[in-house]
C-alpha cells in the first residue's frame, strides 16, 4: 500500500465524509470525480485543459490500453504516465466490464476470458493475474482487481456465480502482486441489485488486504431508482478507513446522494460523453445546444461556471459549432461539463465540512423520493 | 479605408519587405500567414490556443459563413468576431472560390452567381454587391472582393473572360461597399499563369482604390513549379504602399519564394488539413505520424518547438492518439503545425530586417531551380 487516506471531516446527519487521498502522483481531496480517459485521452482534452480545471486524478481503462498502444508499448515509453504526458494521478479499471460489453466471441472460464478484440479481432486472454501485470506494469496510482460484472437484468443466481468467481479472483490478484510499493490495488463488491448477496459479497472482498474498496456492478442496467438504494445498503458495509469507489456512476444527483451514503470516488462517461451529443450541463438541469432557441443566444452557457467555454464563447456559437459538427465544439463541451462535475463535487465537499449537506442535495433526495413513490405505484 | 501600412524594412537584394499592418481589430507584422477558420472556426483550436501562438489575425470564409451560421445570426449576434469570441482582426474570402469548388449546379451570369448550398441544397445568389453586403455585414477587418477563379487547367480564352468578368465585378464591388470606415477592401489579380495576362489585369485592379491587393488562381491545380514564377512576375507589379496578399498559398517553400518576391500576407488550409492527415511539419521537411517507427519514439515532434505539443508530449503519444482517432490528436497536431508556420514567417520578417534573406531562402531557392529544370527537360 502507498497510499495514504485521512478522512478531514464527517457529515453528522448522513455518512458522508470530506477526506484527502494520497497517492504516488497526487494528493486528491474527496469526494472526488475522475474524468474518464478510456485510451489514453480523456477525449478532446489534453492534460492541460484537465489541470485548468483542477483534476489531478484520472481514470483510464486496461482493456483499451492492453488492444492500444498495447502493454509493450507503454512499458517502452516509461509507464502510462509518462506516455501521455500526464504527471498527476491515474486509476485504471481492470477491463473486466469492457471485455463483457465489448469484446465479441468472448469465453469465460474460472481461469479468466478469452475475447477477440473489437478493433481487430485478435484473440487475447485477460485473467485475474494478467490484469496485475498489465496495471502494475502501466504503473498507475491505483489498479482495480479483475472482476465479473453481470448485466443488470441477470437473474440472482448468474449475479451469485459472478460474485463467487470474483472473490476468487480477488484472491489471486492478490497473490499475484508484485509492486504494491507502487501501485494501489482496490477490490471490487459486486451482488447486484440484491441486499443479500450485497452483504456477503462484502464481507468477502473486505477481509482481503485490498487498499480500497469499490462498489461494482451499479448502473449496468438495472432501473435507475435501484443505484441510489443499492449504494446506500452497500457504501456503509465498505471499511471506514478506505476510500471507497463507486464504479461508473452516474449523474450529479446519483453522485450527490451516493456522497450522502459515503462514497468517496467516481467515475462516468456521462459529463464527457453527453457534452459530445449535445447535452450541457447547468445549474439545476441541462441544456440541449442543438436546439433552435439557442441561435442568436449570446449568453454563456452558465453565468456561473468559470470555465474557458463559459468565459469566452456564447451558446449562439457553441450551437453553431455542434450544428457544423467543427471540432473545436467537442473540447469546449467536454471542458464545460467536466467543470460541472468538478464543482458539483467541491460543492458536496465543502457542505460536508460546513455539516449542511441537508441543504445541498435536498432536491437529489426529493427526486429520488418522487421516483421510489412512481417504482411503488407501479408494482 | 480603415488600414495603415507600414513597411519598416526592404532587403537588398530581394523584393521583399517587413511591415506593419494597422487593421481595426489589430496590428500584425508582415510578412503573415492567416490561420484559416472556414467555418467560423480554426478546425480544432479555440481563440486561446491561437494567442498562445502568437496570431491575431485569422481567415474566414463568405460562402461558408453565409450558408451557416448565415448572415442574419451573424448580425443578431453583434458580428463575426463577437459571435466567434474572437476580438483580434478576421480577413474573409469572398467566397468566389468555393462556389466554384463546392457548390452544385452553379450559374455565372454578368450578374453574379447562382448556386445550390453543398449542405442543404438550398438556392442561393452571390453577386458581387451580395458579397460586400455580406463581408461588411460580418464587420471583418478585411473583406475580399468577389472574383471568378478558373481552374489551374483552363483554356487562355476562359481566363480573359473570368479576368474582364472580375474587373467588371471589381468596379461594382468599390461602388457597393458601405461602411470604408470600418471594412477594408481588396481588390484581386486573376491571369492564371500568363504573364500578359496577369500584368494587364493588375494594371485594371490595381487602377481602383483597394485598400490592398490579392494575387488570386494560383495554387488552383496548375503545374506547381508555375507558382513562383506567376508569384515572382506579378507580385511587383502590385502598389508598393498596400499590403500584398496571395491567396490560399502554400508550402513553406512557396511562402519563402513568395515572400523575397513582395508578398506580404498569406493563408492555406495546409498546416492545419496535413495536420489531421497526419503529415507533421518539422525543419527541413515533415514526419508522417502514422510510421511505425515513431512508436515508443519518445522525443517531442520537434526539439526546436515550443507549442504545448512539442513542450508535453511525444511523438510515441502522437501517434497513438492517431492511430486511435482520438480527438486530442487533431488539437495537438494543428497547433504544433501552425506554431510551425508562425516561426517561419517570424523567421522570414527577421532575415528581411537584418538583410540576409538568402541565408534562410537559400534551400527553397535551390529546390526551386532543380523543379523548374525538370520541367524544362521534360518539354
Amino acid at each position: 500500500m502507498t497510499l495514504e487516506f485521512t478522512v478531514n471531516a464527517r457529515e453528522s446527519h448522513f455518512k458522508a465524509r470530506a477526506g484527502t487521498l494520497k497517492l504516488p502522483h497526487a494528493t486528491v481531496e474527496t469526494p472526488c470525480f475522475m474524468p474518464v480517459g478510456t485510451v489514453a485521452s480523456v477525449k478532446s482534452l489534453a492534460g492541460d485543459d484537465l489541470e485548468s480545471l483542477g483534476f489531478n486524478l484520472m481514470l483510464s481503462n486496461t482493456y483499451h490500453l492492453m488492444l492500444r498502444p498495447g502493454v509493450k508499448t507503454i512499458e517502452e515509453c516509461g509507464g502510462l504516465h509518462n506516455f501521455m504526458g500526464w504527471p498527476h494521478a491515474i486509476l485504471t479499471d481492470s477491463g473486466g466490464f469492457q471485455v463483457f460489453s465489448l469484446a465479441k466471441i468472448r469465453k469465460l472460464t474460472e481461469q479468466g476470458v478469452t475475447f477477440r478484440s473489437h478493433i481487430n479481432g485478435a484473440l487475447n486472454f485477460l485473467g485475474p493475474e494478467e490484469a496485475v501485470y498489465l496495471e502494475e506494469t502501466y504503473g498507475v496510482d491505483i489498479a482495480m482487481m479483475l472482476d465479473i460484472c453481470p448485466p443488470g437484468d441477470a437473474p440472482k443466481r448468474d449475479v451469485v456465480k459472478a460474485m463467487d468467481l470474483t472473490t476468487r479472483w480477488a484472491k489471486r490478484c492478490i497473490a499475484a502482486r508484485k509492486h504494491p510499493d507502487k501501485t494501489n490495488f482496490f477490490g471490487i463488491v459486486q451482488g447486484g441489485i440484491h441486499n443479500d448477496l450485497r452483504a456477503k459479497h462484502a464481507e468477502e472482498i473486505c477481509a482481503l488486504p485490498f487498499d480500497g474498496f469499490a462498489i461494482g456492478g451499479v448502473a449496468v442496467g438495472e432501473d435507475p431508482v435501484e443505484i441510489a438504494k443499492t449504494v446506500n445498503y452497500t457504501a456503509p458495509l465498505l471499511p471506514e478507513d478506505k476510500p471507497r469507489y463507486l464504479m461508473g456512476v452516474g449523474t450529479p444527483k446519483d453522485i450527490a446522494l451516493a456522497v450522502a451514503a459515503g462514497v468517496d470516488m467516481f467515475d462516468c462517461v456521462m459529463p464527457t460523453r453527453n457534452a459530445r451529443n449535445g447535452y450541457l450541463f447547468v445549474p439545476g438541469g441541462h441544456i440541449s445546444i442543438k436546439r433552435q432557441e439557442y441561435t442568436t443566444d449570446m449568453r454563456p452557457l452558465d453565468e456561473t461556471c468559470n470555465c474557458l467555454c463559459c468565459r469566452r464563447f456564447s451558446r449562439a456559437y457553441l450551437r453553431h459549432l455542434f450544428v457544423a459538427k467543427e471540432l473545436l465544439y467537442y473540447r469546449l463541451a467536454s471542458l464545460h461539463n467536466l467543470a460541472f462535475y468538478k464543482r458539483h463535487l467541491a460543492q458536496l465537499r465543502q457542505a460536508i465540512i460546513e455539516d449542511r449537506l441537508a441543504e445541498v442535495i435536498a432536491p437529489y433526495l426529493k427526486e429520488q423520493e418522487i421516483l421510489e413513490e412512481e417504482q411503488r405505484s407501479k408494482k
